[in-house]
């Protein structure tokens, strides 16, 4: 398929732009592929207002349409094959397999989301029935389920071509609660982008969806970013990436004359306690898989094992010996661009340069020419890491940092004073448990899942899953990015009082034709 | 009972401030009472400190604890008797009868979220078992629940001195999802606010509740609320007042070096569309409902119906007519502090001065001396409306306005150039509805509550109330301030991956000892 470097509004290529950028293949940083464009503020507010009309001018499609329409969209990026690997391959310097899994990843969670539309109890219908002989005030009808909010925003995210991209999660729950997206694509794949946005168009089509269902913008600058945060027809964004650049476009939603809820997944450092118990019984299986959960991908995941607290004594020597020799012997690897790569370089760099903390090891230097990061393990102690809220920090890529404490009392102190986190991990036995009661309090407060035993890269894509967690790893923890529960950033309650049957939504019917669960009068049930 | 006007700071009073002010009886204009003193830097601090401790420094209180307490509240409040109606009727100049229907209003919400919190199934509890056969990647056990949040700030809303304030529906879901609340009175009702902050923590008392799981500050200036919202122990805030006061604590949450959620609830105009066929066949009853519905508690609600739309004809004339007339026969009332019944005047003279807009009739003036608002009737053209945006702002107090549309055109034109709203009310035949559906969805779009043939005043408690909406209406439409669902405000998603049973919360383990609904393997069960 032909890849236009246009932007695709409404179904029709655009060109307005003329600042210009193009793709980069990392691993050998040539540049390649057809110039794309900045957006113009025109090609914005043409985008916007397709999707306003989308959402506005007919009535919203019956949810097994737009199941349809998720899962022609899963079909048509499967259709995709080897051109949409070899693409994002040149474009990211990931692996053929990732990727492969990656594809696999977003057509399952695209299905996931048809069917969360096409089984219906999502939308919380609630009823409460009226009761007009009762005394003061008669009791009125109240009927109230979720309803689509109107345009939603999407960036896509570096790290995950596809996942977190064009047709990733954000895309399909937004799609999937009956919004309209506008996407603007992560410049470092704007190729991967384009085809993937063709694809998702297609499936607009073959679906009878309305044109502006969908519009895919490109930018290299963040002007395009900001504008579309901007805009007075943005309901809400969707964001995954750093910090610095989602609080910035979480300012400019809040500071907006109408403020719209701005989601952003910023990521975190993830910490894994390591208990006593554990370090003795696996402390070498735990080393391995510690080393494998920090260099995977290079390190690029949100949830990377940027921190590992222990308690000093021989057995943390033991595997810090066994980390160290395993990060030596690890591959220097292909970030995802060069602006990622220096950073990694500076965050190391930043970290080494904090009295107390030392690199313990790190793998042979990489290739610049290659955009390569060479996984490095650094530790510390709870004085330095308490100290210092640099030491904190995310350092997105293939590094780790151990921080070894005195006793109980110093990884508490440590889990207190780390900031909101999407994950905290512990290694335990089941006595560690039981012994460490106030650390696993303090840790339920700092992270959106907690994880026992476990390395918390390798998201499942479920109903129980949370993917979010308190700032600064979300602007709002009520809200999960990944699972089926991420549809709820893109609905909102809208109760009908007194209305008659046949003009209320199938949903709130008495008859309850499309079967879904429903609380009637405080009751649960599907009948 | 004595009212000593401390700050209650965890079960303990405390009185550092210097700036002092009193209860004035807006009857009367006359002071009365003790002299309340703004809460100092250092009380917040210590209010604030002692919430944490108690959200921290234990394990979370178990739902049953939670919800005796409540319920322990809710008799507290009954057995304040008359102290509490005779307090607040001199406090506020709202009627006995509307004071006894309030009390009963909030002890029946504070049962209502004890029930939520018994009954247990909130909490939202999904888990997705293990299969550690699945190839590629063995699949984790994940289980997800709803948990407290930490510290709530709570602001006392004029409007309502019992069902708003301090043990309002605010206070009572954000202590039924587990957390602490930190309440700051409206000064508009300080000693009513002590007498019911003194029930509470009796009730604390008398269920072991920790000392600092309610605390209570006064303050008649803007500080102590701003404060409030920056203190760095704050989690959530939840509000209910002016656009203008909501937005700037909005400001201050939203630029926190660590942001929170700010739940306020800023009213809206709640227009009213009356359809032909329900004007021909019930135009006088409508009538007599709405003035009825704009007058009713002095118009000082956020549902108050302050826009009534319909289409121009000698029906519509009628209806002038009719509501002209009652509004003259209308009585001056008493608001319910001096400050807000200046901004009643300023309002009306505001929209009076708009070319276009003009008054069709009010009731007598009312006397300054007793605090009074003449209930007014005004009306405009839809073309007037529509050009000023002066004409769509909340007018809070007991008026309404009229705006004649020539035909379905610009009913839509009207409603779509309405703000967020809390409601939006059709009256209609059928047929009306039929004939007008792009109206009803255009309002779909601008509310959180719509209602057919009634009117917005007299917001049900109950399981399907959605009392929020679209900005300006709310800074969340995801989110209600009345009903059980108003408790999704002040909890989050937490998750656990593969712990062992013991170690997971009861309404996570596998043989759910709650007996609650739950969503296990994508399947609604509670066994």
């Amino acid at each position: 398929m032909n890849i236009t470097a246009e932007q695709l509004i409404a179904g029709r290529g655009s060109r307005d732009g003329s600042r210009t950028f193009s793709a980069t293949n990392p691993a050998t940083a040539t540049p390649f592929g057809p110039q794309f464009r900045d957006a113009t503020a025109g090609e914005i507010d043409r985008a916007l207002e397709a999707a306003r009309a989308a959402f506005e001018e007919a009535p919203p499609s019956p949810p097994e349409q737009v199941a349809l329409f998720l899962d022609r969209i899963a079909a048509e990026v499967t259709d995709l094959g080897d051109q949409l690997i070899d693409l994002a391959v040149a474009e990211t310097g990931l692996g053929r397999d990732r990727l492969t899994a990656e594809r696999g990843r977003t057509v399952g969670q695209l299905r996931m989301f048809a069917e969360t539309t096409r089984e219906g109890s999502w939308v919380d219908a609630r009823i409460d029935t009226a009761d007009p002989t009762r005394q003061l005030i008669p009791k009125p009808d109240v009927r109230r389920m979720l309803v689509a909010i109107g345009p939603v925003v999407v960036f896509g995210a570096s790290n995950f071509p596809i996942a977190f991209s064009v047709a990733g999660g954000d895309t399909a729950s937004a799609l999937a609660a009956g919004n309209p997206v506008v996407f603007k694509a992560h410049p470092a794949h704007p190729n991967t982008s384009e085809l993937i946005a063709r694809a998702a168009l297609r499936a607009a089509e073959a679906e009878s969806m309305s044109p502006g269902i969908f519009s895919l913008l490109q930018g290299a600058g963040h002007e395009v970013g900001l504008e579309l945060v901007r805009h007075p027809l943005t309901e809400a964004v969707a964001f995954t990436g750093s910090l610095r650049g989602g609080r910035a476009l979480f300012d400019v939603a809040a500071s907006r004359p109408r403020p719209i809820p701005l989601y952003a997944e910023m990521g975190s450092v993830n910490p894994v306690f390591l208990l006593p118990g554990a370090l003795a019984s696996r402390g070498e299986t735990i080393a391995k898989g510690l080393v494998h959960s920090a260099t995977l991908g290079v390190g690029q995941f949100c949830t990377n094992p940027g921190v590992v607290v222990g308690t000093e004594g021989p057995q943390l020597d033991q595997f810090v010996r066994v980390v160290a020799d395993l990060v030596r012997q690890a591959a220097p690897g292909t970030m995802l661009y060069a602006g990622i790569c220096q950073s990694f370089g500076h965050s190391i760099e930043r970290l080494r340069s904090v009295p107390g903390i030392k690199v313990e090891s790190h793998a042979p230097a990489g290739s610049a020419q290659k955009t390569q990061a060479s996984p490095t393990f650094l530790s510390t102690d709870a004085t330095t890491f308490l100290a210092h809220p640099d030491a904190r920090e995310e350092c997105f890529g293939p590094s780790t940092m151990l921080v070894r404490c005195g006793g109980a009392a110093e990884l508490e102190a440590v889990a207190r004073a780390l900031d909101g986190q999407l994950t905290a991990t512990v290694h335990g036995t089941p006595e560690d448990l039981a012994a460490h009661q106030p650390l696993l309090r303090i840790l339920r407060r700092k992270a959106g899942r907690l994880l026992f035993n476990g390395f918390p890269t390798g998201v499942e894509v479920c109903s129980a899953m949370q993917h979010g967690g308190p700032y600064p790893a979300t602007t709002d923890a009520h809200f999960t990015s990944v699972g089926s529960a991420a549809i709820y950033r893109f609905a909102r309650p809208l109760c009908f009082q007194d209305f008659p049957q046949h003009s209320l939504p199938p949903e709130l019917q008495d008859g309850n034709p499309r079967k879904i669960w429903r609380m009637v009068d405080n009751q649960r049930r599907n009948d």
